[in-house]
């Protein structure tokens, strides 16, 4: 009995080793290199290639490498088994690192200081008063910024698919609700899953409810922002800022007009990395659950896609 | 009676009418419009130009508009009488903040991902590790920052020119004892105060006791460090980045290397600004003990410079 490890363009011989100190006993091989198909037991899945779980005929089940399942549910070949995605509380951390650093640097205006550094302009300006936070999307991470923000005594609401409860997060839900949600914050931070429904989904129409002078920050998936409705949006100054760490096309081809906007903070998709080791132990976790007969960790809805 | 507020060219008018509220019955009048210099109890001091009090026969106390009074100190005309600063918790608050997301910047290595993105370059790097923090300086700023970071769970140390002790940091007096306060620090912070003692401190051979590829953060006074030693060392890499928000002059002057250098996070003084209602409280309140001849609030020795 094996695991496929179906992650193609990333070096993999630290994972395979870690996940081999925890299954001693389980062959761990990295596709396409497959010894026997018939032997895998389960397929550890970013990105995979469609068609390649065809020939694993005694799958049992499927495990996403990363916290959403976007980039494995794309495959439409892929087979109806439960799929598990990670939930990493070190992923957690890195991500409220990351916008917490972020929300600093637009209070202190780091962004306009370095801008008149570049132009050699000496003008002192008073922190930018952000006082109302919305995030958009009240999955794990969503649910962790939302309180995050809202502890450090920010005014924060939430907006969701389906209703949620968070505690000290003003909660709106569904399409009707969106701009109640956005139109006071100051600063929106988008962690929604990538799905059907939110492909585009802030495009000129939802940009247009957000505040005047708004900073928007993508945290989620690139193809959940209309590109050029960002664009024409910052050059109007509608929106005053955007910090963007996720992009339509990753790596962000050197022609894309985001990587020059002067408006733009760009990073190259760090806000959270999984961490191998939190992996490595929900991966054999799960491997042990699906031989078991139990039901897997962190399980994800393949219909709703998250 | 009345007071003097001395403090060239900046706008007062509201700190005048500020203060006029909270003692109704005093004459405050800015320089050098003095109707009789003789009723001045009491001068409100920055930059104030030598000889300036002169003529203030019956001055009882002198007050500094700043957390500092190394620019009210520089008057060597400056008669012996009692010298208050302002001691701030807004100011200590807004510096705090300031340090924090200078830090969390220099973290998530957001200066690093600036200089990519304007080269179009795609490369993720995990956070830097920033586990030790040195505070130079323990006043009130100094030992508040060190407190700060040390309760975010940073290992931090202090160097003062008097011993001092503080919960949670490792404390450092004295010229023998800098290299063992700063050796070990990946990011250091200067809060001293400028002194005689403190002029261009920060010198060749100081800043080469500091870890190879640290980062410099000056949030204190700029005489403090040796401006060309500093552009060598970030020159030769040994110290990775700085953030300075002050400088020999202010405004920096156009043509200073500051501006333009690569590894330089430039802001213009604003890491803590004196919030003009806490300074109107303290100043009345010090105007009235003057008076009463009771000590001042936050009193500062003129040999020793804070």
């Amino acid at each position: 009995m094996s695991i496929a490890l179906v992650i193609p363009d990333r070096k993999l011989d630290q994972l395979q080793q870690k996940l081999q100190q925890q299954l001693p006993d389980v062959t761990i091989e990295i596709w396409p290199q497959i010894t026997d198909p018939t032997a895998v037991r389960m397929a550890v899945l970013w990105r995979q290639p469609p068609g390649c779980l065809a020939e694993m005929s005694n799958l049992q089940a499927l495990q996403s490498f990363g916290a959403g399942v976007d980039n494995v549910l794309v495959d439409t070949t892929l087979p109806d088994l439960p799929l598990a995605r990670i939930v990493d509380p070190m992923l957690t951390h890195s991500m409220l690192q990351y916008l917490q650093g972020v929300v600093q640097h637009y209070q202190l205006r780091l962004d306009e200081f370095g801008a008149q550094q570049r132009k050699q302009i000496w003008k002192a300006r008073s922190p930018r008063q952000l006082k109302h936070i919305c995030v958009l999307g009240l999955g794990e991470l969503g649910q962790a910024a939302a309180s995050h923000f809202a502890g450090l005594g920010f005014t924060v609401s939430g907006w969701s698919a389906s209703p949620k409860t968070l505690a000290g997060v003003h909660c709106f839900a569904g399409d009707a609700a969106f701009s109640a949600a956005v139109n006071e914050a100051d600063l929106v931070i988008c962690l929604l899953p990538l799905t059907a429904q939110t492909e585009n989904l802030l495009d000129q129409q939802r940009l247009t409810l957000l505040k005047p002078g708004v900073i928007l920050v993508n945290v989620a998936r690139g193809a959940i922002v209309d590109d050029l409705a960002l664009l024409q949006n910052l050059d109007s100054g509608h929106i005053a800022a955007a910090c963007l760490d996720v992009f339509r096309t990753e790596p962000l081809p050197t022609e894309h007009p985001f990587w020059q906007h002067p408006a733009i903070l760009l990073t190259p998709h760090i806000s959270a990395v999984t961490n191998a080791d939190t992996a490595v132990a929900q991966i054999a976790e799960n491997y042990r659950r699906s031989l078991a007969g139990l039901p897997l960790l962190n399980l994800v809805c393949q219909q709703r896609g998250y």
